[in-house]
Parts: C-alpha cells; sequence; structure tokens
C-alpha cells in the first residue's frame, strides 16, 4: 500500500463527513469550507493511538550521562531521590582544569549544541562552536547539558520516580532556573571542575549564565548573557502563559499522566505556533514571506493559507512530538519564576534550607510546596516600587564581579532590549566595571541568538579572549 | 443548595481521579499538582452540555435592524441571498443629511458603541461619543453597525441560511473588508445619506475607513484611521493564525457545525487570551501587575498564578461564550486578506462581476471561491519589491483625497506604528494634501483607542470639526 494510499484510508472517517455535505451542499447558498489542517490533526491522533511510544526520546542520542545519587532538594522544597544530567563536551580540558566554557541552554535545548562523533548531527549552536569559533575549541573545553526537568536525557517529568517505578508526570517538583544551575555544578564537580571559565548563555540560558555567576561567583570567570532578563516580565509571562494553557487544555493532556496514552500532540503543536511567533520578528517575516501564499491558485481557506501560516504550521508539526508537554510545562514555569533579586533567593534558600531538614515525605496535595513561605512570599509579592525593585536586583547580584557581556536584539518582543538594559544596568550599580553592553538591529528577534553568528558569535568570542 | 455546593458536585469526577492520586502519593516523591484550571473547563463543558443555546446572542440587545433583501455577492464569489446589518445611531441627522458619521468596529465589535434608551449598558466607545465629546451628538449623527460576519445581530455564520432553514455554519461565504464596507453602504442608502461626513474607525475598523474612502471617495468625506493597516503584515496574520489554530483544534468545533452541540469554548478561550497579549503592551501590565501574585502566601501553580495569568484567564473566560467561534473565523480571514493594493482590488472586483454574471449554484468543494483567479493570484502573490509593493498601495488609494487622520501607538505589536507610517505614506504620495500623522506614545498598546479618551479622543475631535 503506497504512503497515499494509507494517509486515504486514515482520512477516512474526516472524508465521509464531508462527502455527506457535499450531497447537501446542492441546496446551501455555498458549498462547505474543507478543513485539510483539521484533518491532519485527526489523522495523527489515529496514528498515535496506534504506537503510544513518545518520540522525543529518541529525538537526540550520543549524549554522556552524569548520575546523581544523592537526594536534591529544590528551591521550592521538592525533592528528587536522585537525578541525572544527560551532557556533551567538545574541545580538551587543560591541566589546570580551567578551560572549561558551560553554554546553558534555553528552554527545548538539547545538549546537542554541536555535532561530534557520537552524534553527527548539527548541534543548535553548530557554527557557534568548533576550532577558530566563537567558542574555540582549540583553546576552551565546552561543556553543554540537557536543564534538570528536561527531556533529553536529563531527569524530568517524563522520568521514572525510583520510589514508585512509575514516571513523575505532574508529581515532578516544580523547579526553579537555579535548582538546574545547581545541578549542572553537581556535574562540573564530578568533572573536578571547581572554576568555570566562562558562564554563557541565551535566553533561559542567559537567566542561568546569570543565576550561576551571580550565586556562584568563585566558580564562574566571565558572564555571557543573551537575550535573557534579570526577572521575568509580565509580558513574558504572558506569552508563556498562552502557551502552557493550549497545553493544558488538551484532552490527551490529563493532568499531565498521559505516557500511557497519546501525548497531547495538538496543544503541544499550538503552543509551539504560539512560542514560534514570540521567536521571530515582523522584520524578518516581511522580508521572507511578506503576503504571499502557499497555492496561489487556490482559493483563500481558513486552515494555512498565507505562506507566513504555513511556515508556522510546519514548525509546530514538527515540534509537537519531539519535546515532552511536562518538560514544558515545568521549564517555561521555572522562566516565569526567574527573578535574580536579593529578597527571592534568600527565600528560596531559606525554604530548600527547611524542606532539607525535613525528613518527612512531604505532605500529599500542597503542589509541591512543603514549607509556610506565607510570610516571606507575602512580603515579595507586595507592590514594589521601581526603586524598591532595582535595590533588590542590584542587591541580588552584588557578587557577580566577573567580565560580563549583555547582549540584546532591538527586534525581541520576547525580552525587550528594555530587559537587556536593566541586566547591565543592575551589574554596574552592584559596582562591575566590566561590562559590555551590546544592542543588535538584528533581523531575527529573539531568535537571532540561534542565527546570527557573524554579530552574535564575534561579541561573545571578543569577549571570552579578550585580555 | 449552595452554590459552592453544587461546583463541588460538578467537579466530583476531577476530585475522585485526584483523590485516588493523593491515596498513592504517599509512598510518591512528591505529590501531584493541582490543576484547578482544567477543573474549570471540564466544569464548563458539563453546564454547556446541559444548556445548547448560544449566549452570544444574547449578549447586544436594542439595536435597529437593516433588511437586504436581494442577493449579494461577496468578493471572493460566495453569496448571501439576503443580509441584516444590526445598527444603532446617535444624535439626529441633519435636514440636508450631510452630518452622518460612521463608525466602523474592530474584529469582534458591536453596534453598541454608546448607550441610549434602549440598551443603557455603556458600549465599547462610551466616552467617546455625546455632547460635546470626540464625536459630537451635538453636531453629528453618529452610525454603528456589527459588522457582516459578526454575530451581534448582522448576518453572519450563525445565520440562518434561508434556502436550507439550516444555520450557515461554515458554509457561509469568505469575507472581506470591503464586503462589509459595502454592505454598510447599502444601510446608508436605505437611509437616504449619499455622503459620509466621516468615516471613523481603530483596528479592522481603520481598515474599513481606508476601504470606505479609498473605493467610495465620493461617498466620504473624512478619513479616521487609527491602529490601523493598509495591508495585513505577515506578523500580525501570524497572532490571528495562533487564535484560529487554537480554536479549530478544540473538538466541540466540529468544522463549524457546532450550534447543535456545545460551542468551542475551551478553543475560544485559548483564541481570546492569545488575543488578549497582542492588543495590549508590556509598560501597562509592568506597571499594573508587575510580578505580583494572585495568593501570595500559596506554593507556585502551573495553573494561573502570577497576576498578569489570572487576568488573562478572566478576560478569555468572560469571552468564550461572548463570541460566536465561526465569526471569529471568517472576521479575523477577512483582515489576513486585507490589501488596499490597486492589483487586488481590481481583482477581488472581476471575480464579484464574474459570479454576479453566473447564475449557477457555486460548484460545491471549493472552498467559496467561484471564478478561476488562478492568474491574477499568481500574479499577486509573487514575491514583490519594496517599490512595487509601494506603488500598488499608493495606486489603490489615489482617489481617497479626503482630509485624513492617521493614528498610531508606539507600544502597539499587532498594528506597529511602521504600518501607520505607511497608511499616511501612501496617502501622501497619491497626491493626498491634507493627511495628519500623530503618533502616540500611549501605555496600553494595540487598545489605546478604546481607553485613552484623552490623546485618541481630542485627535478625532480636532480633526472632525477642523474647518
Amino acid at each position: 500500500m503506497s504512503r497515499l494510499a494509507g494517509f486515504r484510508l486514515l482520512a477516512t472517517a474526516g472524508r465521509t463527513q464531508i462527502a455527506s455535505r457535499r450531497f447537501l451542499s446542492s441546496i446551501k447558498s455555498n458549498p462547505p469550507m474543507s478543513f485539510p489542517c483539521i484533518d491532519r490533526l485527526e489523522s495523527r491522533q489515529r496514528d498515535l493511538m496506534a504506537g503510544p511510544e513518545p518520540t522525543y526520546e529518541k529525538v537526540v542520542t550520543g549524549y554522556s550521562l552524569y548520575k546523581h545519587k544523592q537526594p536534591f532538594v529544590c528551591d521550592h522544597g521538592g525533592v528528587l531521590p536522585q537525578f541525572d544530567i544527560a551532557y556533551e563536551t567538545w574541545g580538551t580540558l587543560n591541566s589546570d582544569r580551567s578551560n572549561a566554557i558551560m553554554v546553558h541552554t534555553g528552554l527545548s535545548g538539547s545538549s546537542h549544541a554541536h555535532s561530534h562523533d557520537k552524534n553527527m548531527k548539527p548541534g543548535w549552536w553548530e557554527k557557534f562552536i568548533g576550532p577558530g569559533r566563537a567558542l574555540d575549541t582549540n583553546k576552551f573545553f565546552v561543556i553543554c547539558t540537557n536543564v534538570l526537568g528536561g527531556c533529553y536525557g536529563s531527569t524530568g517529568p517524563g522520568s521514572v520516580d525510583p520510589r514508585t517505578g512509575e514516571r513523575y508526570a505532574t508529581t515532578f517538583p516544580l523547579l526553579t532556573v537555579n535548582d538546574m544551575v545547581r545541578a549542572q555544578f553537581h556535574l562540573l564537580d564530578d568533572m573536578g571542575i571547581s572554576r568555570l571559565y566562562a558562564s554563557v548563555g541565551a535566553s533561559m540560558g542567559g537567566m542561568q549564565s546569570l543565576c550561576a555567576a551571580a550565586l556562584f561567583p568563585e566558580r564562574v570567570g566571565r558572564l555571557v548573557s543573551i537575550s535573557a532578563c534579570a526577572r521575568s516580565h509580565p509580558y513574558s509571562i504572558a506569552l508563556r502563559f498562552a502557551q502552557r494553557q493550549a497545553l493544558m487544555a488538551d484532552p490527551n493532556f490529563n493532568r499531565g499522566f498521559y505516557y500511557d496514552g497519546v501525548q497531547p500532540h495538538v496543544g503541544m503543536k499550538l503552543a509551539r505556533a504560539v512560542a514560534t511567533v514570540t521567536y521571530r520578528s515582523g522584520p524578518e517575516w516581511e522580508l521572507r514571506f511578506g503576503r504571499r501564499r502557499r497555492a496561489p491558485e487556490q482559493p483563500p481557506a481558513l486552515c494555512p493559507d498565507f505562506l507566513i501560516e504555513t511556515y508556522l504550521d510546519h514548525q509546530s508539526e514538527r515540534f509537537c512530538l519531539q519535546y515532552d508537554a511536562n518538560s514544558l510545562l515545568y521549564v517555561s514555569k521555572a522562566m516565569d519564576m526567574f527573578d535574580i533579586s536579593q529578597s527571592v533567593t534568600q527565600r528560596l534558600q531559606t525554604q530548600r534550607e527547611q524542606a532539607a531538614a525535613s525528613s518527612s515525605t512531604p505532605p500529599a496535595g500542597t503542589v509541591c510546596m512543603h514549607v509556610n513561605e506565607q510570610e516571606a512570599a507575602g512580603e515579595a509579592s507586595r507592590a514594589e516600587t521601581s526603586d524598591e525593585i532595582m535595590e533588590d536586583l542590584v542587591a541580588g547580584v552584588k557578587n557577580a564581579q566577573q567580565p560580563a557581556l549583555v547582549l540584546g536584539v532591538q527586534s525581541d518582543i520576547l525580552f525587550p532590549v528594555k530587559q537587556q538594559k536593566e541586566i547591565a544596568d543592575i551589574l554596574r550599580r552592584a559596582g562591575n566595571s566590566k561590562v559590555t553592553y551590546y544592542e543588535l538591529d538584528a533581523l531575527y528577534g529573539h531568535d537571532t541568538f540561534l542565527i546570527d553568528v557573524v554579530n552574535v558569535g564575534a561579541a561573545i568570542k571578543g569577549h571570552l579572549e579578550n585580555a
């Protein structure tokens, strides 16, 4: 049976429905619209019902695993009895272990930042890493991990809880960016690396860089933060809220317990479509797609029609089975909660210490927060003045005195340049005299850091190699 | 039975599931998350299954109806055997019928722009209309309609097709902004108004104003376009694409044939959440919500948690049963297709004329486009140079020589100021020497036109009353 015939067979139900409407339509004022985009969702649903294996687990291969055997207490008081971190490295660690650079990923990034013998596929920062490149593997030992909470080898909601033998799903504890960074430092301990030459990241990776530099200043030599922020702005929270709502509204989501059934592929596709709109900018799409249509000889349609629509449809279609929905929820929530303010850091540390001191199993139904944070949280949540917010942020980065590169992109709507200036500002006000601030007039919005190797790459290289 | 008890009853299924997980959780590493936002969606689904009546039909009352008894051929060749337009008026038509102003609405606007005896509820432009106000009812006769394709009294997909006795659903023909404007001019004909003093609109209303001024120049005395565009940009198409996909992915959508069942309330809620993010701007939310949380004494949650999230959740919750999903699809698609370029206007006119000349019922399955537009569309869809695009736009507005006010808002991401400048630019290049262009440094993004009566109102009043 040909592939086309297979598709026809799968699509039978939808086609029968359309056929019966066509029969009626001879008396209607107009024929019914066709909905090929819905036909495709239904067809994928049928495919997935036939084969329940999650596909995201096969997306990335060839990584190494660090296995942490001790319990790990999260900032919000949840506990992981043990965890794995998937990582990949490029270049050679020098004899005094002083040339290691940690590359932190964005939300859905894997450890596969660059190709290597065990996985020849190009990585997500392929052109930024290598001999002579921005992250020069002739000079540096580059490490990239899949974050805690991810689904590309590191422990996340799709992993098995050793205490039950079942996947965590939404019994996974709430995570923070600081939890991700602390897990990475456990890996570095295991590698015998006490101090990074530099901590480098963009988007959520920039949050991790800033967090590492501010909270572990003795372990970070230089800081690179690209298109990130010192605290998530309500607008970026709103954009991620829309994605999470789309995901959780999918009937297949089943409150996160979907691993034995069909993944919430429709919700994931919608979430990715919204995300892609926030990752790119208008100017690029104007040049690339303009108002051109996919099939100009066809009449306009409610399903994807303009090239920009088919592009978004294709992008989100590709992604929807490549990343675990629960990881998206947890990691995107960690981004929302990111705030480098001193008061927030102190509160989380208190919570973590209290949870670590408590030997009992957390009480049920408390949504992964097991200490009384009423007072502290009430304090942090009252309406603060801009001056108070700034003071708290400046205090939060007072130990980040490393040479720092802060880079923003003017067409970025998710992490606007205002937030980039804020990072540079608080570092400088905290006394850091080695802060470089660049603003790029680039076309690609937030995703510029993935694409613009000429401008972004050169800025990183200059910062890393400048004496 | 108390309201709370009723809610408990509705929520039983979800709670049982959670209760059984709680029992298990004593051996899990962490307790499961709670999902009150999903509980609410499920509760509303059960409510709606008990009462199938669409509620949007009751949202607006007290309008008048214009009944057009002749067939109306749409730009894309579809046909309406007849149509209604809901409208409301304020002020008094003068003896020579020269003081009428048409206010055009945005996507989901009703004719209820201002309160009156038959409907005392404040209208959507309550403070802009009235004695002495921006649209001064001591001087002007103000008319507002619900657009063709809407669901607040005018004929739309939720209306009954007189040829079948059933609701159109997605057998409704594809509409354009020009179709909406032509329907409004039929109403004006019926009122004996040959020429408007002014055509005023914001967002899609601005598209209608520009369309009216350019295509019916002899019928429009002055033009006001606020936060609109001369052609939809791929970025705004992308933002509406995400909304339509969310809507169509709702299993209740059923390809538009949901009127006898449950409305796609989940998809509508998601679509509105995305829309609200595009309607407002970051600066306002920073001031209004900052990073404050709904219940700071509670642990963080995956469901709405930050105030910005509960705000969006509440906004979209309110909307999801107040507007017909099919109207959203058709009207938002009309916005995507809007392009005042001469080549587009000419092509649509040719199509309409060919369809009108054809007496036969349109063939089934051709998605409401019944003429061969292959050549014309192919021409229009090739990649054009910026110069060609500008020339085509300038030619498209060559007859719009009325005094024109073009107003944009710097924090608008849906219709950015670049697009406002483009409108002013093409009008001026077409020889219009009476173009006023204002740019507002306002906080509210695209929605500024609904809120900022001081700045927007004054600009309109000055333009309308300036000799």
